[in-house]
């Protein structure tokens, strides 16, 4: 399994991120966005240049051997990976760092500390990937708790099973993308779920928190790919049965998916793979109209052809990541098969999106690697070195985030326009300056399309996160009030449960505290996520 | 609106049925299996034969306008459509039956029923189509309470918004499947949910007891097409926005889909709906071996091809069925699209099925008519009629039953099995005479099948609900004991409710239970379904 350090600030494990000359693109090429000379750099801190407060509660003899209250443990599991955090970050602010944390190798470690927390009143908080961008994991818990402890699951990390006829495996919580990728390849099948957290994230931090992957149709969330789930919770262990298929009563693992680490902890899974693909098509298809693209988009995925892929890319997001001149909006369309050739396929999502004005190179949409070259190809690039754009981004007190929802078709034109200009209006009264908002299709359904917008604007430093917050809380009351889901696939966390409660029915908003009440009696766990706190 | 009575005894309304022909040819086939000359008949009683003991329960006055205490009501408001329900409607057993019929017109009239039943202490029954195979409407609600309440949700039965773009549309939740398609039809939009108990079902009952429809991959359950519910609960209602798609926080929808009317009561949802196809390609597939058929449909499952129909018969159930001669288990494979032609699909389906020694007729499987001429067509017609086929056989002491589950693929051949002998079994201990028993898959998913299986045995008047019982005992023990689910799609009811606990994880039991307590505080509704009575 992979043994590297995830990093203290930005994105990935030492090692990874820009190189000075990538970032000095990335930074010049914003400067000319924003129409600035450069931009006034701070410092990012080290750990040992932080001053952190002392832990306030004590660790348990039985725990010993598992729990850390070192300085470098206690940082290294304050935040995820969000603007917020990383402004935090370089404000040296760490007064929500938790007080212990906890390195489980087994599940009588998980059970043994939810045992003992729930003595103490201590907060216990799941850390999984650490890859949340939306405070799914600080240890943020008021002021009713003796204390707070960091549950890192990582050490959970093993394929413990794989059935090969079912094509499912079976997985401990912990482990993350890249290794579950690793133990699958030589057996020929995936997981074939890669979010853009794939580096970071582990198993069951991507369950708790419905994460979204790599097919935009049919299997979007991973909960499309959970089998069965097994959660630790402080009134035992709720492990479902392996099925394919089941009518009885209400779906245990579907309150367990989305639960966020507040009904329990997610230690082992049973999930559906895939074949590894040997067949594949795609195709950048250009619109001289984004209503046209959007429409392409709904055609398809209505059509009952089940694209693999079919992205959208306003014309800005496409000129920003290397796939178009920004005179054209672009479909990213791609058929993949381990079982046939998907020309057939193929050939009908084209002629859908040239019956709506699409164009597209015909020879290069024929090419063995056209999901890898060409305007696909360079999208597919910079989706993975986006995290690290912002992490330069923020030292220049560039306002950098993203945010993403989920719409149906018949209001998505005066959502979107809505949203839009409620961002592009906020960001210019905040900083002064308008911003850069653009927006992509990440997933899409026959009833709607799941939007993801990604923004930038010119902050101050010392006002980052007062700017930040302001932002944040217009474009959120855009989303509700639009009609939109406050969260598609980066789940609630702590910063979109205002926001979360506006959306959610009150009276389920009631069953879950009943279902935690008998769960979780004392209410220790990632207490405020989902359910409020009281 | 259809506007015909449900019938007291038998599937469907009055005047439905088989021909005096068709009951004698189906009786006579079933003499010939069993070595016996004929069958002793008993006679059906009618409702004005039956003598009800005395509600128990004053009507409220201001619930006197929709309410109905008469005989006829509370006799056709006690039994759903199984074989014990059969068997008591012919003992003219009563005992259970409801003191009160409801007719809700409205919400208003949901909650006011709700608002007294809770202070008079009376157990809510919701009842949609009333086609229930697992005892789920009855009033069997122990001695706990003062009375029971049977609420027939049909008066709910407008659709109320189709959005055409997005493919959905508005429904009361007790507006039956008939209705719905022809509400539908004019708009060029279909639902294409076809459970068995189509004529009868309710949208409402169907979301609520997790229906299996038409699509035998990808969309099986009804789950698959809800995109929002409202959920009428003593506590308040509980509605859930519009999405085609959402990641934040667990689904409310999927707490209400399988709820049964344990935690409120569905009066609206949005459905995704389909376009009415118009390119269809279907065969039926002969296999000299069963191994072969189940090993083409894993492999169909799991080719990304996604079948519209993947329904394997078993030689015997393909006979009884007109769809075969015995000598062969039979796939019918079915691909249908209102955009696309489906011919590589089809071909590609074939070549897998080929591979495997499938043989089919070449011709027919490419006749426009080919999903309703040949095999394929016999199937079809046989599926319709099938519920009718038991209401004859019930009166002859033939006790004529199904059951369904699911399982991985990994263990179905030892499963199908291990189930099989159990049922074979049982029948012959119980009864002294071999029984029929034959498996069909319903539905079929890339890491497991959902098995139905029909038995019939030769029972005896007057012992036959023992005889069942017995029977269902020894089958449901080996569904679960050997890793299957105890019901793919019939739903729990109080039949199931057992072998659903041994099942469902014992903490999910808890969080039902705390979710219940919230929504449902006096524990009114459908009292010892999903939540077993305390």
């Amino acid at each position: 399994m992979v043994d590297r350090q995830p990093k203290f600030f930005g994105w990935g494990f030492e090692g990874d991120g820009l190189t000075l000359d990538e970032e000095k693109m990335v930074l010049d090429n914003y400067a000319g966005r924003f129409g600035v000379d450069g931009f006034e750099r701070i410092p990012i801190p080290t750990v040992d240049q932080i001053e952190l407060h002392g832990s306030r509660v004590e660790v348990p003899a039985k725990l010993a051997q598992i729990c850390s209250t070192k300085d470098h443990d206690r940082l290294t599991h304050t935040y995820g990976k969000s603007f917020p955090d990383y402004v935090r970050i370089t404000d040296k602010d760490f007064t929500n760092a938790p007080d212990i944390v906890a390195y489980a190798k087994s599940e009588d470690d998980v059970d043994a500390v939810m045992d003992w927390a729930t003595g103490a009143n201590v907060a216990v908080i799941p850390f999984g990937g650490g890859s949340t961008v939306v405070g799914g994991i600080e240890p943020a818990v008021g002021n009713s708790f003796a204390g707070s402890l960091s549950l890192d699951l990582t050490g959970l990390d093993q394929i413990l099973e794989i059935d090969k006829v079912s094509r499912a495996a079976r997985m401990q919580g912990g482990i993350r993308c890249p290794d579950i990728e690793a133990g699958l390849r030589p057996h020929g099948l995936t997981m074939r779920h890669f979010p853009q957290s794939f580096d970071l994230a582990t198993l069951g931090g991507m369950i708790a928190t419905r994460s979204g992957g790599h097919y935009a149709t049919v299997y979007t969330h991973i909960d499309d790919f959970v089998e069965s789930t097994r959660m630790l919770t402080p009134a035992g262990a709720m492990e479902s049965r392996r099925l394919p298929g089941s009518g009885a009563g209400p779906s245990p693992d579907r309150m367990a998916i989305g639960s966020e680490g507040s009904l329990g902890i997610i230690t082992e899974a049973w999930v559906r793979l895939q074949d590894r693909p040997n067949q594949r098509r795609s195709a950048a298809i250009n619109f001289d109209k984004f209503e046209d693209a959007v429409e392409a988009v709904r055609q398809l995925t209505q059509s009952g052809l089940f694209p693999t892929n079919v992205r959208l890319l306003d014309r800005m997001e496409a000129m920003l990541n290397g796939a178009g001149d920004g005179s054209h909006d672009v479909v990213v369309l791609g058929f993949e098969s381990a079982d046939h050739a998907v020309d057939a396929w193929m050939e009908r999502g084209l002629a859908i999106a040239r019956q709506l004005g699409g164009k597209y190179d015909e020879a290069a949409s024929k090419a063995e690697d056209s999901n890898t070259s060409g305007a696909a190809g360079a999208w597919r690039n910079a989706f993975i070195k986006m995290p690290h754009f912002r992490d330069a981004l923020i030292s220049a007190a560039v306002i950098s985030d993203t945010f993403e929802t989920a719409i149906t078709w018949d209001k998505f034109h005066s959502f979107h326009e809505n949203v839009t200009a409620a961002t592009e209006q906020v960001i210019e009264e905040v900083t002064g300056t308008k911003g850069i908002v653009t927006c992509r299709f990440t997933h899409a359904y026959p009833d709607g399309a799941a939007p993801y917008y990604t923004y930038q604007a010119l902050g101050r430093h010392g006002a980052l996160l007062e700017q930040w917050h302001e932002i944040k809380r217009r474009i959120s009351d855009a989303l509700i009030d639009n009609g939109g889901t406050i969260t598609h696939h980066h789940a609630v966390g702590r910063d979109h449960m205002p926001w979360y409660e506006r959306q959610r029915p009150d009276v389920f908003g009631l069953a879950l505290q009943g279902a935690k009440d008998k769960l979780d009696p004392a209410g220790i766990l990632n207490p405020g996520v989902i359910v409020p706190l009281r």
